[in-house]
């Protein structure tokens, strides 16, 4: 596809300096640093499958395509405005290079058992799963339409949803990593007793004196690896609005979350 | 009591350049740096009541009444020979200006219920309660005679044990700050649900570049605030082997932890 192509409210953005761009509708949500950054949380060196849950126009997944040239990517997303979004995100002229190594799949992360193995979503399918699970957005207030599938999340949580999903779908001595607001730290950290281990923690402030407005957990499968606390990711130095030389390599694919 | 009246087998030691001495026995646990950090959790404004739970010879209550002239500390501890510390502790000239406004308490933090108030930690009592719960100490390891205990311990585990205490010591609006290994930080978030609100969790790094060793992390009782992630405590800069100059503020009593 080419930008000429381009429907109207759709809109192209570059990325790590152009090395990947996304198709995004104008009105939805739109990805930024939080993708990017939980992208950083796969190794450089990473050559496996990734599973990146709830996708969004493919933010996170191609900006691990375009960092770890071995790496594989399934984009899992069930709102049909983003899948769109994705699947025009894939067909770019742009991302000729990388494309080739994702694939598409509409689903909802939050089935469970035979559902989701019918999904797509099989149980020890990937190496690696990356997930940003959306908060405040529309699609998380309750409709007519959706008050059963709303009720089923209230009741088992949805962090804890998405991370029952994303330990069954990695294989024994896989990884996991989300990126949430620091107050879904309780919520990350019991959804991860039992099934992932070796938790790091990686908390992102915006500015070396203010409280963190993110937190990266990455955890293994099957690991008995203790819990570490990192030094935090700073996006912004004291003083200006530039990012920091850490936070532009890590947001622009030079470096991962975990390097150095 | 004077120095010359210290019993073979124990040592006094100067912390807060000197605003107060500990007794401490020789070959027992030692209070150091997190005593002191933990007890920099309280506002220097603080003028109530304090619990130290689990107080040994009570380095973390004695710099709070350092640091806090009109607060008051009862030093809880269970174990006959910190009880003896702590007794001479209070009695040593060096600590006259503070020690009338401490009181020492014979009792276990993990007894609950009617056990728990007929000990002397009643429901609603302190304004402020601060504890380091041990860890890798030899009152932590199975003995004989200690079987029933530790059954008891590792059912209910000892930080929800603590933190239970915790909690109902304090009236509502009170505070409780606990400082633990990152590696129990799930613990210590699942035993504030639905008792402690507001969590605020500073972490400590001996460097900037290493992992956390520590965790403050500080509740209100009935708060409804969410959980914040506080930029950490770095204790020495990336070269040297000096305090950095925040933690020599916080650790010598200049400043609070939760303080600029």
């Amino acid at each position: 596809m080419g930008r000429s192509d381009l429907p109207a409210g759709y809109s192209i953005d570059a990325f790590h300096r152009g090395a990947f761009h996304l198709v995004q509708p104008d009105d939805g949500h739109r990805a930024g640093m939080d993708a990017l950054v939980l992208a950083a949380a796969v190794p450089s060196g990473f050559a496996g499958t990734l599973a990146d849950l709830g996708a969004g126009a493919g933010a996170a997944g191609l900006a691990v395509l375009a960092r770890c040239p071995q790496a594989r990517a399934t984009l899992v997303e069930r709102e049909p405005r983003m899948i769109e979004a994705a699947r025009m995100t894939l067909s770019l002229a742009e991302n000729a290079a990388i494309a080739g190594r994702a694939e598409l799949l509409a689903a909802d992360v939050e089935l469970t058992g035979r559902e989701r193995v019918a999904a797509g979503l099989a149980d020890n399918a990937f190496d690696f799963a990356i997930m940003n699970p959306p908060f405040n957005a529309p699609e998380d207030r309750a409709t007519k339409d959706d008050l059963r599938r709303t009720a089923h999340v209230m009741r088992t949580g949805l962090i804890e949803a998405w991370t029952r999903t994303a330990a069954a779908i990695v294989r024994p001595g896989g990884s996991v990593a989300i990126i949430a607001r620091p107050v879904s730290l309780p919520q990350i950290l019991s959804a991860f007793e039992g099934r992932l281990g070796g938790a790091e923690i990686v908390p992102v402030h915006p500015r070396p004196d203010a409280a963190a407005i993110r937190v990266v957990v990455r955890g293994k499968r099957g690991s008995r690896a203790k819990l570490s606390l990192l030094p935090p990711l700073i996006l912004h130095d004291a003083v200006g609005h530039m990012l920091s030389a850490r936070a532009d390599a890590i947001v622009n694919g030079a470096t991962g979350l975990f390097e150095d």
